[in-house]
């Protein structure tokens, strides 16, 4: 017998799967049913919020490992030119394995949001600051005050050059842009000679 | 009498419109019909080929305005940081103006690219080229070879950064982006002294 557990599990990774594919609209309980193989009562009785409350949960599971990713990152002691282009390297590595068909749930989210789903754009915001203080306490190179300002652009970057090279099916906008927004912030931060 | 052709731009403008605002799951037939006040059977009488065609010929509509707007940033004599926090400024009072519920529909449409949308992925990568070629045009400081690369950055980096701002429901992620990438692009690419 299936552990009620490994129902919740497959439900949240199916709603994460299928947002990174489509946003909210990827997130309609029958699609959810269908990829996690979970009976429809379970979806109700584990998020008896519905689709918003499955789609929020499933966010924080997003959130949760792309922080650990950014950590990975911006943890090590490499120069800042160096950390961007392995973010954005790894970025068009895991765009390309999913066949250019998923890339940043909290983005396909955030541009999905309508009067319906008003209570998610706090939700993708709270990510969003999240991601960027793991960037921004991993930019040595950048004076304390100009921290979050350089990790919001880095982010931004990010998450524009994942819909570049989803569109394109191609992982070079992400690899070039990592290439050139980490040498402009190196000639930018780099320590004065 | 209402003409034909009105209710042909009243539904590629109600598309565009739930497109900008939820991409490509907002331009449901149903939604197009409620909005446009058009008559269901004249959608697919303009558009045979349904949601898909309209979507089509909806961004293609917003590729001609946005290709205006950049051109009359782009085609200026100004620096570079000048024209980059333009372009972003205009950007942020376009969000603002919508209550941060609308933002780039070709963003918006690539995020949401299913097996069933597939076709959508060219449409979007020809327009997001087409405006890359005009941000190209119109950086003057940057030597030739560089240009393309400095303009997807700038074009990806702005579509993350509406994405940040409509998350947060606030200008100043597009505005602080405008301002940073201006400023590092000025440095890396200001006249030899």
């Amino acid at each position: 017998m299936m552990e009620p557990s490994d129902s919740k599990t497959r439900i949240i990774r199916a709603a994460l799967d299928l947002m990174s594919q489509s946003g909210l609209s990827g997130v309609g309980i029958n699609q959810v049913v269908a990829m996690s193989a979970a009976p429809r009562g379970s979806i109700y009785h584990f998020f008896p919020g519905g689709k918003l409350e499955l789609a929020t949960v499933a966010l924080e599971e997003a959130e949760r490992s792309v922080a650990q990713w950014f950590r990975g990152i911006f943890d090590q002691r490499e120069p800042i030119a160096k950390k961007v282009e392995s973010l954005f390297a790894d970025a068009a590595a895991n765009v390309e394995a999913s066949g250019f068909n998923k890339s940043c749930p909290v983005s396909a989210v955030a541009l999905d949001i309508d009067h319906d789903s008003e209570r998610m754009r706090a939700v993708c915001h709270r990510i969003f600051m999240a991601w960027q203080g793991i960037i921004a306490e991993g930019l040595d190179e950048v004076p304390q005050p100009e921290r979050q300002g350089a990790a919001e652009l880095i982010l931004a970057t990010l998450e524009g050059a994942l819909i570049l090279s989803r569109s394109e099916a191609s992982t070079s906008p992400l690899e070039r842009a990592g290439k050139n927004l980490g040498d402009v912030l190196a000639r930018r931060f780099r320590a004065p000679s």
